[in-house]
């Protein structure tokens, strides 16, 4: 490799790095608006466009306020939301402005433990970086 | 916008179409095997390494050989098979070698109709575009 290589390559990790905590800390502050019942903190992390895609299970929403919408009329108090844990992330950053993130999540509730794999992919906006699509299940 | 501007935007449309043909391509040929009972042209779509990921449901394998003995443990007759189609695609190209396809699968089969979506991350490789992470649900 030459030089000019080498620094490329070098400036390529740096910024993979950058992206990665970038994108654990929108996920990290999901989490701490989740486990504090704000269910619209938690939603920053996502694209607020009429594009954004939800997949649970074989159900598909389209858009953030249908997404906002939906989260609200499952999580109706504190209890039901519990406490939120994501884990196993792993972030595939794919280019300068998009990554694929693998994880799992959980719940901590009163009377259950529902839990399960998610997908997102994310793109950096001119906002941030924020999840345009999220495949839960 | 200036005229160069406008033309790397054209030259990144035509890439993103031929990025999404190509993809297309991949997945076609993917279901034309499956319909075959073969499940190894069916498993050319995806990046022959350890460190693919394959999720569906809760369960996460990673590898293309354990993603392969799946399949094959799963489908043990072209009958087992049924006829895949895929349908509802949605490719969105995220960069000159990454792209994240949303779609619907299912199976027609003498006894049954199963069904779902998936997340498809693609990469491309010196081999072509091949899927490295597979969300199905």
């Amino acid at each position: 490799m030459s030089l000019s290589a080498v620094l490329v390559s070098a400036q390529s990790e740096t910024q993979k790095t950058k992206a990665s905590a970038a994108i654990r800390s929108v996920m990290d502050e999901q989490a701490v608006a989740w486990n504090k019942g704000d269910i619209d903190g938690f939603m920053k992390g996502y694209w607020n466009s009429e594009k954004l895609v939800f997949v649970s299970g074989d159900k598909v929403t389209c858009g953030w306020q249908q997404t906002l919408d939906n989260y609200k009329k499952s999580y109706t108090s504190k209890e039901r939301m519990g406490t939120l844990t994501f884990s196993d992330l792993e972030i595939n950053v794919l280019s300068k402005d998009a990554a694929v993130v693998l994880g799992s999540w959980s719940l901590e509730r009163a009377g259950d433990h529902p839990h399960g794999k998610f997908t997102l992919t994310f793109r950096k906006l001119k906002e941030g970086w924020r999840i345009i699509i999220d495949h839960t299940s």
